[in-house]
Formats: C-alpha cells, structure tokens, sequence
C-alpha cells in the first residue's frame, strides 16, 4: 500500500480554517477549491467507514482495551469490557452524526429545536447497538472474547439528567424525532450531578450526590471549542442610534462560558442520527479588569471556581417550584447559549430575518426555557435592530409551549427584584412584552381591571412575580396539553381567560407517547421476540399500531402459554433484584403490584400504604380457612422523594416501616410483601416494567397530567389499576374497560368534593380510620413519626381526597385480585393491553408535532464513504 | 478473515477480576488459567501493535479526526490536526506504557520514586514523536494530508505544572531515567490551573488563570477508578493491643478521594515508557453520616466541590515558602496517595518489609513531599505494626533529599497547631522522630543545649515550627546538593551541625543537568543536525561527551560559517516571535543579550536593567562618531514575579517603562533595544535560549543553587556573561575561562560585604548612584512608582549586593562588547561551549543519581506482541 502512497506534500501552506460548526453548500465549495487534488484523493481513500463484520468489531474493542484504556487482556473487568464496547460503538456513532449534521448543514431543512431542562437517558449502550443494527454481533464478538454481553451491558450507570416524567419524556421524543428522520435538536443542561442517588438508612430516604461522570462519559462528545459567553447582572444603556430611535443595551455585570457536550442520538434503523446539545458552564477568560486592579490572583481562581457552579446539580424537584437565584441562572444560561447556537446556524444561510420562523421552531418543554422568548426578542431588537412588532411577529411564530401541569405549587414565578438584578434588560423586554399585551386585551375587552390582573404576565405580589406560565403562553403560536383531559383542563383553567382572547386553535393536545425501541425491544427482549414472531415481522418496532395484529391470538392457547412464561421469566428477574438489593425474598407467584414514580402527595402513594395496611389488618383478622383464599401480592414501591420535601419523605419511612413488620409477620407469610426498591432510577424501570400484573395510576382526578409509566406497564402486557386520570383516560379507550380496574372520583368532581370536606366536615372513611388507629397505636414504630403524615388527612383537610376515595380504592383492589384469580381471563386481558397500545408511541407523538405544531419534514441521511 | 473466525463463544461465563496495576507473574498465571485456549488465541491474533508505515499512521490520523474529534476534513484546523496527531501518537505511546508497566510487574526489579511537587514538562508532541523515533513520518503523513508538522507543534500548550528550576528539573529528570531504561516513577500533584499566565498591562505584570486543561490533555491517561481515600484531621485513638502494648489509631475528620492521571515519558531510541502519576482530589463517596442526619443535600454537593480544591492551583511561588493550610494539604494529600500507591505495589510482591529498601527507593525533590517520611513510619508502625526502630531503619534506608536553595525566605516550616489540626497523627510521629533523633545527638554531644536547639526538628518559636529541611535531612540516607558550590555550602551553614552528627558521606553533590533531546535535538534542530553530520553519528544525543568531537572542528571555517549561520538564523526566528508579541523591531545582528528566569530580588534582574540604564544615558552622551563605535544590543527579558512579590513585580514594570523610553528614543536607534517577552514559559525558551549571544546568570553569589537555563544557553553555543555561582563555576571549568564573562564578589566574600554595607555605610557605587539619579529624575515615569525599589538599595542596606558587584558587572558588559565585536573570534569561543557541555546532560546526573543514592539498575523492555 506504502507504494501506491503519492509521494508529495502541498507546496503552499494551506490556510486552514475550522468553522466550530457545519460547512454550509458555499462554505464546504470554498474549502474544496483551496485543496490540492492528490490531498482530495489522499482523504477519500483513507476516510472510510468502519466495516459491520465481526473481526472489525473485535479489533476495535481490543484497539480500545490496551490504547485508550491502556488496560490487559488479563486485567479487565466487565467494566473495561463495557468502557471498550462503548467506545467502539461510539465511534461508529459520531460518524453517523458527522454525516448526519453535514448533509443537514448543506441542505438547511427547517429544523425543531427541542429545549429540555432535563433528559432522562438512563443507559445508552443497548439503545445505541440497537439503533445501529449491530446489537448481535457486538454481543457475539464480545462473547468469543470472554464476556457476557449482558454483564457488560449492566456495567453502564445511568445518564439521569431528570426528576422523572418530563425527563424521560424528553428523551423518548429524541428516540422518535431521529427514528422518524425528523431534523430536530436537543438542548439542555450537562449536570456535573444529575438526580441524586437515593438510599434508604433506617428507612429513611437519604441522599447521595450522584457521580456520574466519575468515569468518562463516552456518549458524549465534549465540543470544548463552542463556548458561548453569557453574561448576568449589569446594567441597561438606554441611548439614541443615528436615526434617533430609543436603543437599549445591556452592559453585563458578570460572565460565564458555555461549553457544548453533544449526546448522539441514533434513530432506530436509519442512518439519521440527531443530537442533543449540552451546556456546561465555565468560567471565562474575558479580561476582568476588577480583580487585575485589585492585583488578586487568588480570587480570580476562586472566581472561576464559581462559575463552573451554575451546571453542578440538577434541582431534584418534581413538580415544585424553587425560586432559588442559581435555578434562574441555569434557566438563563441554558435558554442563553442555546439561542445564541440556533441563531448563528440561522444567520449562517444568510436569509432574511423573515424568514426565521421557516427554518426553526422551537418547543418549549414546560415553562423552564420560556426565557428564551424574552432573550430571542432582545437579540432581534437589541442587536439585529429591528423593529418591535417585526420581532415579536418572529418570535410568537417560531415558539410552542408545552403545559406538563396544573398543579399551583408546580406554576413557576420569578420574583422580580432578583430577576431584575439577574437580567435587567430581560425584565424591561418582560415588562414591555406585558404591556403591548395588555394594551391589546384591554382593546378587545374594555375595562375588565379583573381579567387584565388575572392574565397580566405580572402577578401584584410582594414582590411582584414574574408567571413564566403566562409569558410562554403570551410568546408562543401554539400551547399544547399532554393528554386529553389535561389539555381540556388547562382550556378550562389556569388558561380560561386566553383561550378567550386568543381562540381555541391555539390551545391544543398532544397526548404524551414513549418510545417502543428501549420500553419492548430493549426492555422486555423476550416479548419482543414473541411478538415479531407471531406478527411475522419487526415492523411494529417502527409502527406499533401493528401490534394490533395480537388480538387475533388472544384465545391461542399457545400463545398464551408463551405469553405468560415471559410474564413469569420476567417476574422472577425483578425477584432476584429485589433479593439482591432488599433482601426480601418474594414469591413469582404472587400478583406483582407495582407503583414506582416521584413520590408526591398528589400521586398518593400515602393511599396505597394505607390500603396495604388495610389488607395486612384484614389477612391478620382471617382465619386459616380464610386465608387459603387469599390472593398473595407483593406490593412494590420505588420513587424519590425531593430532599426538601418532608410529607413525601414520611411516606417513604411510612412504606419501609409497615414492610419491616409486614415481611416478618409469620401470620401473613406470602400472602403480603411489601418492598421499597431504592434509587428508583430508568434501568430499574426497565427490569420492573415487564414484571408487574397490575401497576397503580391512582393521582387525584385532574392531578397528573399525562403519566407515561402508565403506558410503558400495559405496553408490557400489565393491567392498571387507576384513577380517571391523565393518560389513564385514553388508554381505558384503546384498550377497553375490561381490561382496567378504575376507581374514584373523577376530575369535575373535586372542587366540590374539597369544599364539602373543609366546610362541611365530612366524616372519614371508615375503613381508612382503622387503619390510622394502627398507625396511631403503634403497629409500625413509634407513631409520633408519622403524626406530620396522619395531620395531612386531618388538619390539612385531605386536599387529595384520600378519604373520599379510599373505599372504591379498596373495592377496585378486591376487584384486581378476583380477576387475577382467573388467569385464563386475565391473559386476554394482558394479551388486550399491550395489542392496544400503538397509540401511545412516542412516533405517534412526534408526529403530531410536526405536522400541526413544528411543520417540519423528514430528511433522509444518505450513506456517504466521501470527505464532501 | 471472518470465515477464520472460530465461531465459539466461551460457555461458562468467566469471573473477570480487574486488578488497578499491573500483574505479578504470579497473577498473570492465575487469571490465564481461567482463559479457554481459543480466547486467547484470539486476543493475540487481534493485539497487534500499530505498524510504523505511513499508512497506517494517516489512516489513525484520519480515524480520530472522523471519530474521536467528530471533524469533517474541510472543517479542521491546525488545533484540529494537533489533536488527531497527538491521539495517534498517544495509542502508541500507551501500548509502549502498557508493555513497560506490565514487564516491570512481572520483573519486579528496584524502582525509584521521583517525588517532585512540580513537573515543568511543556509541549510533549515534538518530544513523542522524537523519542517514538516517528518524527519524520508523521511529519510526511500529516503534511500530504495538508499541514505543515510545524503549525501543529505550534497549536500545542505548555503543561506548566512547575514554577521553574525544581520543575523543569524533575522533567528533565525524567526523560533521562526513561532514556536510560531505569524503572523510574514520578508522582505529583494534576493542578487543575498551572503557573499563570502573564500578561504585561500598562508595564505591569498581570496574573491569568492558566486553562490549561480547557481542551482535553492527550497526554494524561486519566486512571480514574485509581481512586484513593486521604483522610486529614480528627483526632488520634491510644489504646493497649493484644499484647500489651501501646497503639495509636488516626480517626480521621474529612476524606478526600485521590484519583491518578498517569503521563507516559517515553525514552529516546528504547521501548522503555516511565510514568507520572499526577494525583488529582476528587470528593469521597464514603458515606458521610453527618450531612445525613443534617438532611442536607446541596451541603453534601458543595461539599464534593471543596474537595476538588486541594489541586486546583499550583502555588505560584519559587524560592519562597508560603505557610498556607491549603499548601500543607497539597502536600499531605500528595504524598500519602504516592506512597499508598508505592507500598500498595511493593506489598503485591509479598516480601519482607525489611525488603523494601531493597525494592524502593524514594527521592524527595526539595523539602516539599517530606511529610512522605513521616507517613512512610505511619504506615509501618500504625497498620503494619512494626516496632518503631525497624520500621525507622526502613524509612531512612528508603529516602534521599535533595536540597535546592540556602535563601532562609525558601525554608520550609509548618506552624505546630496548624499541622496538628490537619495530621494530628502525624505531630505525634515528628515529635517522636525529633525526641529519639535528639537523645542520640545527646549522647554523643552531652550538654550542648545550643547544638540541641540548633538541630531540633522543632523550632522553638511562638507558635512552635517544624523545620521540614531538618526533618528531611534525618529521614533520608543521603543529601545532596544541585552543585559544587552549593553542596559545599550546605554542609558549611544550614546543615553544619548535621554534617558533624552524621559524618560527611551522608552529604553529596550532584549537579544538575539537562536532557539534550529537548534542548538540542528539539529547540535547536539545525544545529543538531550540523552536529550530527560532522560527528558522522547521532549517537551524542545519548552520549553527550561526544561533543568534545566538535572541538576539532573550531577552527575549520566552513564548519564555522555553517554555525553562525544556524545562530542567526534562530535570532531571525526570535526577532519575529519579539515582533510579533511584543511589537519592537529588533535587528538580528545586535548582539542578543537574554536574562530570562524567575524574577527574584537574589537573580538581580534588577541589577541588569540599572546597568541597562547606564548604557542608554552613556549611549545618549556620545558624539555619532563615538556612537559608530558602540556594539548594538538588544537586552532580553522574560520571566514571572510571584504574584505577591510586590518588589519583583516592580522590578517588571522598571524593565518596562525603561523600554518605553529607549525603544523610542531616536538618539539610540538601533544601538539598544529592551524587550520584556511576557509570559515566559518552557516552549518560549525553546526558542529564546538558541537564539543568545549572551545570556546573564548574575545571582549574588553563594544564592543560585545551580541553574540550569545556563546550561541550556551553553549547549547552544551562547556565551555566558554570569558570577561565580552555581553550576556557573562548573560551567566555567568544563568551557575554559576564556569561553565566559566572569564577575562579581565571590560566595565566601558576600557576608564581610554585607556586614560592611550595614555597619560601617560603605558608600555606593558612584555609576550606580548617576543611574538612581536618572530614575529619580523621571526619566522613566514617575518616579514615584519606583521608589520602593530604590529604597531596596538604601535603606535595605543592597542585601544582594548590587552596588558591590556594579563596576564589574559594567566592565564585564564592557568585555562581552569588545569580544562581540570580533566575530572570528567569538564564533570558536561559541563551539566551543557546545563542544564541552557534555557534563551538564541530565544522563549524567541520573547516573549518578542511579549508581550512587538509589542503587538501582536499568531494565531493558523487550518488544512483545502477545497478550502475555
Ligand atoms: C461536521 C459537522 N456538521 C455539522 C455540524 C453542526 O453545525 P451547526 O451547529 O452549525 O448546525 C457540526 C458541528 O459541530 C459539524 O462538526
Ligand atoms: C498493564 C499495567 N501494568 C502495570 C501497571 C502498574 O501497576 P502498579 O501500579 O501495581 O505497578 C498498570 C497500572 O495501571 C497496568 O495497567
């Protein structure tokens, strides 16, 4: 090969420029045209793909094992193993991202840009094999050089940017938007420590940092060359321009830089592979003249220092809101950096301004980036100079807002003095925004001072607060709902006034949807198979309106057998974790209930232990005869708590206090078990998902918005036993209601329900008395522990309406366990569950996204073995 | 090949067990016998060392760019094409590590440990590929690919982990060990920000952070589940043992996690690869039960930041000792992680204790890494339990110290209670060490209570202060000093009495030296070539005493031609770097004149820039006649105060406004031109030291140890214009006198002079006092500004002498002028100095080192393409 090598060196240096982003048609033309041929020749022959088969896979893995990770065949474990894969399998991956994002920069398709505080990850290597095609014959390769691709595959930790749903639903979308070939991005927030790790110490929840990135990350590829600054305090220079318009400018106070970190994210059997974009915060190397005045060297380490705080922890708040100056920071540095990235990817075709909203939409997730329309109306007015309305126009065209809730502790609001010190020209955009608003509302509806007040994007507080809420709606085309009746809701709530003003177009839903490729294919293997065997293709994987086709097979006796050996395979795995990480051992045997998500009042967990008890004192009171009829259960908890979040805390204590006595009692045996799994986190979620019988959805009607663990259990063949609420409303549609055991009251009714309990004193269940007499009596340690938890029912009046539920909660709970007694009906209705749930793909989803919201197109990757 | 594959995948799934080290023999046996043969048959098939030949080298080339850095051929830069070169090179140099390392493993021979605070290793690429022996093919690879092998040495930034000298020294050091095939470790301190960066605003210096670390290091192998757990504070636990006797127990305060960054130094023309291992803090994982209960986690998240700050920055100071906590952390925190790491690998032999002196030997450079010995007697006397005296007997067989400086500000000394807070432990041992230490003196010395007192390890101060030199010196078999004169002169003052106590052989010299592949090979590669075409062989870069072949060669005129050719053309080279940086035009046919090191009162920048005065106002005074006579100079500066040497820094900025006034002045022209190059660093001497005619090594004498940047001056045909002090004497004996500018009061003179200048008002040197007068006139700004520097010479009664040495440091410029002038001449003296450095290379003082203190032997590794 040396001879055929062309024996020269370009005579003339070459000026080589490298643009920190892609080449644009006119760009890539002008850096060919400077290149010799022979250099052209020389890069195509070298620049080749790397091959599928098997021996290049192992040289590769080996190539990793003893240069990057400098290790020996004889002195690795299945971490080095997993770290080796990892790299190699990344590798491969950042190839098809350079294609990817070249041919995307080349033909400058509108693209979505997805901002997300948070991305719920969990694990990648499986996902990635997966997506790539190459999952077997990695693990083959792997295999023949000494280890088991699933040790390997358990040897990753998770990638836990997120508190729970809205997370994890930000990651499934990415899954779709690159498997559908959607030109889409995401942005967030590269937390030095993302979701702490949760352990239980005497029962108690304590938390952990979480180190993730104690070990290199390989699926992310660090972009230390993009680093934006951004810039905080100050204050604003009003001054005339040449034409004698009014100008502001912001003279910043303070500055940071932002560092990408792009996460590739192959879609699912296509060479497209988008990405997500991560911010990390630094300090920066701008000139500060201060602390040079002040000669002082130390402090200007100690100031860099400071800043690389701003990304060091994800607030681990689910649905709470925490006003804390370092939460606007991030919310400001992320919206910042990301809006500065797509505005200079836009100015780099050199269109009109005009045209912005043609080439990017931006969706909101939730209100934490709604920043990012005051920042796009300052960079339009401020700095591209253009005119106010033209601005707006641009701005309100390209945003989308996404609602997540309507619970009033979850409604972010900024206070305004610290807002202004943080950002004293956002607040004036804020204030200007406001009133060129309300100047319109007051035109259409004169003189309504109440309904100015109830949708000014100011709230007359002290101090006055910014409703982030407001402003997203105010700054957006569209604002959508994550389920049906949640999206009815906030039409019929906290956005009654706009949809008046606005029109009901504007209000629209999207019912939340998860990916099938981690939540089946990944995540429960073995069903997966079966299924593509019986429908006689994998085409489900990418259109899961074909599981459909199950239903033919609900009577096949066959199939059912072979449905519920997964079940039961599936069973036993999640038994060995909970021996493994508990200590408890639980029969397979049993009905696996499962509830694992946040713990909040809302979704009441509180009510299930309470229930448990309910059953543990009935079992007690039971003869032996009686109790032959028993059906055993293993009731299966799992979630966090937000640190600061004491009831939610208690209710974790009040779950491992009642197990301890529960698992002990030889009375019970294994007619109960009750099992807290610790640092409920996505991997768990995928070994828990498959095995659960019936899992629980029971928030207080109009609590939760949508849910989507909901749709991963019955995607998996396990039946729900919920409320009328969020997506559980949607799913009973598809599946029908035979195969769901509902209960409560439903979500019109609470209003009346709470007044009728707080003025009219309603007596509590009696049912639910008993069990807080145990409580009370000391049936589960000292009862002054939980007293703060029993005074939510009482003095707090119940505003989740426990009480009012807990007797239909007890009845759909017997209802569960006759059914489950009748297993022969209960496989139609699992076989039932997971053939209806093709609707609730994230595909699906994302879909609806593009077309009625985003408006934008596929565009197909080509596979290219080029340089251009 | 697929087809050849042996299509099996071992059936019983294998225990992998990674051990963090290498193998033993014994080891590597164990973990083979669990292999099935097929597995290893196909390890070794795949494991195959990069080959050597172009192709592959650009296809490695490419394959990084594509994949590691996710660039696209047109869109890469010269930093682009720096990182894709370094990465490739990089695999080759861990599979050479990787090969090192595991060989020594199993061979298990001697080791030294160079435990050095400070590593100033510089660019490593250029260095790589040299002693890689790869220089010319990637030079040939990556420029058929379009860059030129220079602007990507270029993009590379320093690794400045050292403030100088010590530092530089270390590195040098460590080259040699690899050069020579020792089994050679050295361990220090990964700080997060280097020396800082200087920049000159208005004159004065300021102090930058230095990002070293911003883009990816290529040349660390971050070693991060080498994860070590240092403990500080707390409190000591007395108890009885099992037998009777009385034990202590450290319960430590706080922990600290420290977590290696190993980098490979490759040795020139040899398979060998040493190791530095760079300790980097990280926060512990240990289970912190107090924060728990304080239920506070952002507490324990900004907890784990503060545990980063242990080595976030290196200590700006050279020569000068600053008691700071967080200094005595660093040092504590890097020495106990070095020797855990040490012992931990000595005790995978399973030997003797009383065997390790035989199998360790550990060098302190300078009193920094002493506490080593102290927790060296820790470790055996506290977890091994050992008797003390054995386990002292260990300790001192087990050390050496090499003593750097005699100027009392550099003395290293701890506050007892500050120590005793941090290591209470660790008081208890030193004042043990110091009791038993003082009963032997005692006895031998009875009744001398000043000896005592002079010799304690403890300083009876208020506080109380541990004397870390005297601690150093009775812990180690050996101490040396860096040069004749300096080892003579620690054995007649600070270590006196212990030369006396312990006889003379304890204190021994070895002078400094410096790695010719650096400064030769690399900085001068011209010259290098020159050198190896007329000594008909390379082998001098190894051997450097045969360069006295050059002297053959003085007279011969061609020969002579060449080398000034080569000279002026590296002060073409600098001219443009001055140009370019500092905006002064100089005129490469000045004589260049560079003082470039620390600035620091005892090095008397000060004194040079006074007597650069002298000669702009005689330069000013002359008729054009006269001025036709004068010899043009253009006078070199560079080199950092410690940010909070107040008079250093003023030292800068006189430089400064002095150039100012005469760069422009139009009297002077060309005949005198001052220049401060800011910044200076190891890659700016690269290119500074081959371009001096002249360069100053002007310390008062008796206060340079050694120096070693007059042995780089030298080695490149510059003339040395210095005092009799360090290694200049030595200098001057290799050389001849006739080949040096000799100057100044002599080392055992300085004490009468300063009792002089104090007590009986010696008058100043008048030329001295025309030059003060100027100053104090305003020649050069205000003169306000200097008068703190002045008042060093008044009222600081001139502790360094300036006016003593100013007559005959002018005289001495006088003679460097004259001898400039006649180029015939000058060109053999320049030869000359090359032709008779060889004693200075770091080979020889590493051998000695090897064969005299350490007792150790080279290791040959041999070239292994097998998994074992
Ligand atoms: C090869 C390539 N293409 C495209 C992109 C994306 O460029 P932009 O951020 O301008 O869309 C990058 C960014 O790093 C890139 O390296
Ligand atoms: C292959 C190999 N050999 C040797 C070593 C060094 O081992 P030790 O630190 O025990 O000397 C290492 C350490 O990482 C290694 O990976």
């Amino acid at each position: 090969m040396a001879d055929k090598q062309p024996d020269f060196i370009p005579k003339r240096p070459m000026h080589h420029r490298r643009n920190f982003t892609g080449l644009t048609s006119k760009e890539a033309d002008m850096e060919r045209s400077k290149w010799p041929k022979e250099t052209i020749d020389l890069w195509n022959r070298l620049y080749k793909k790397d091959a599928a088969d098997i021996e290049t896979i192992q040289k590769s893995i080996v190539h990793h094992v003893t240069t990057t990770l400098a290790r020996a065949a004889y002195n690795m474990d299945n971490f080095t193993a997993y770290q080796a894969v990892a790299l190699s399998a990344r590798d491969r991956l950042i190839a098809q991202w350079n294609e990817t994002q070249g041919q995307l920069s080349k033909a400058d398709p509108k693209r979505v840009y997805y901002l997300s505080l948070e991305f719920l990850l969990g694990r990648s290597m499986d996902n990635a094999l997966l997506n790539l095609g190459l999952k077997d014959v990695y693990a083959k390769g792997i295999g023949q050089l000494g280890f088991r691709m699933e040790d390997v595959v358990e040897s990753e930790s998770d990638a836990a940017l997120g508190n729970g749903n809205l997370g994890r639903l930000a990651a499934c979308y990415m899954d779709s938007l690159a498997t559908l070939e959607y030109p889409a991005w995401g942005y967030g927030l590269r937390y030095n420590y993302g979701i702490f790790q949760q352990r239980i110490i005497e029962g108690y929840q304590a938390e952990f940092p979480d180190y993730w990135l104690n070990f290199d990350n390989p699926w992310e590829l660090p972009r230390l060359d993009i680093s934006i600054p951004i810039y905080f305090a100050g204050h604003v220079h009003s001054f005339q321009d040449e034409y004698g318009v009014t100008r502001h400018k912001w003279v910043p106070g303070q500055s940071v830089q932002a560092i990408a970190y792009d996460v590739p994210i192959p879609g699912y059997d296509t060479e497209n592979c988008n990405n997500i974009r991560l911010w990390r915060s630094k300090p920066t190397r701008v000139f500060d003249l201060t602390s040079f005045n002040e000669g002082n060297y130390e402090k200007s380490v100690e100031d860099a220092t400071q800043a690389e705080k701003i990304t060091s922890v994800l607030y681990p708040n689910d649905n709470t809101m925490a006003g804390k100056e370092l939460r606007l920071k991030q919310q400001y540095f992320w919206t910042a950096a990301s809006l500065h990235d797509i505005v200079r990817r836009f100015k780099k075709s050199q269109r009109d301004w005009s045209d912005f909203p043609e080439q990017v939409a931006i969706q909101l997730n939730d209100t934490h980036p709604t920043l990012a329309i005051v920042e796009l109306q300052r960079i339009l007015v401020d700095e591209e100079q253009l005119n106010w309305d033209d601005a707006w126009e641009i701005v309100t065209r390209t945003f989308a807002f996404t609602n997540h809730t309507v619970l009033p502790e979850a409604m972010e609001k900024w206070s305004v003095p610290m807002f202004e010190y943080l950002l004293p020209r956002h607040l004036q955009i804020v204030f200007d925004i406001n009133l060129f608003f309300l100047q319109k509302v007051e035109k259409r509806f004169p003189n309504d001072r109440e309904l100015l007040k109830r949708m000014s994007i100011i709230e007359e507080a002290q101090p006055q607060q910014i409703r982030m809420a407001h402003l997203a709606v105010v700054g957006s085309h569209k604002v959508n709902g994550v389920a049906a009746l949640h999206s009815n809701l906030i039409r019929d709530t906290i956005f009654k006034d706009f949809v008046e003003y606005y029109g009901s177009d504007k209000f629209v839903n999207v019912t939340n949807g998860i990916t099938s490729r981690r939540w089946l294919n990944q995540a429960n293997h073995k069903l997966s198979e079966l299924i593509t065997e019986t429908l006689g293709s994998d085409a489900w994987i990418k259109d899961l309106d074909l599981l459909k086709g199950l239903n033919k097979k609900v009577d096949d006796k066959v199939f059912q057998k072979k449905w519920m050996a997964i079940k039961r395979a599936n069973k036993v795995r999640l038994a060995e974790l909970i021996k493994e990480r508990c200590g408890i051992e639980v029969s397979p045997d049993a009905l696996f209930d499962v509830q694992v998500k946040r713990i909040h009042e809302y979704k009441r967990q509180f009510m299930n232990i309470l229930a448990v008890i309910h059953r543990y004192r009935t079992i007690k009171s039971l003869t032996p005869a009686q109790k032959a009829n028993v059906q055993p259960r293993v009731v299966i908890f799992g979630g966090k708590a937000a640190p600061g979040y004491y009831v939610a805390k208690l209710v974790i204590k009040l779950i491992n206090s009642v197990a301890n006595v529960v698992n002990q009692d030889p009375a019970v045996g294994d007619l109960l078990k009750v099992v807290f799994i610790p640092d409920y986190n996505v991997s768990l979620a995928e070994v828990i998902v498959p095995a659960s019988d019936i899992s629980q959805h029971i928030s207080t009607a109009g609590t939760e918005a949508s849910g989507t663990s909901n749709m991963k259990f019955v995607l998996n063949g396990g039946l729900i036993l919920g409320t009328m609420d969020g997506a559980n409303i949607e799913i009973l549609e598809e599946i029908g209601e035979d195969n769901i055991f509902i209960f409560g009251c439903l979500a019109h009714e609470v209003e009346d329900l709470r007044y009728a309990q707080r003025y009219r004193g309603v007596p509590m269940d009696p049912a639910l008395q008993g069990v807080l007499a145990a409580i009370e009596k000391g049936t589960f340690e000292d009862p002054k522990i939980f007293q703060p938890l029993i005074s939510t029912l009482t003095i707090g009046k119940d505003y989740y309406l426990i009480s009012a539920d807990f007797a239909s909660y007890l009845r759909a709970n017997q209802a569960v366990d006759a059914a489950y007694k009748d297993q022969d009906e209960w496989v139609k209705k699992s076989i039932r569950c997971t053939a209806n749930m093709g609707k609730f793909s994230s595909d699906r989803s994302v879909k609806e996204y593009a077309d009625n919201i985003w408006h934008i197109k596929p565009f197909k990757v080509v596979d290219n073995q080029q340089i251009d």
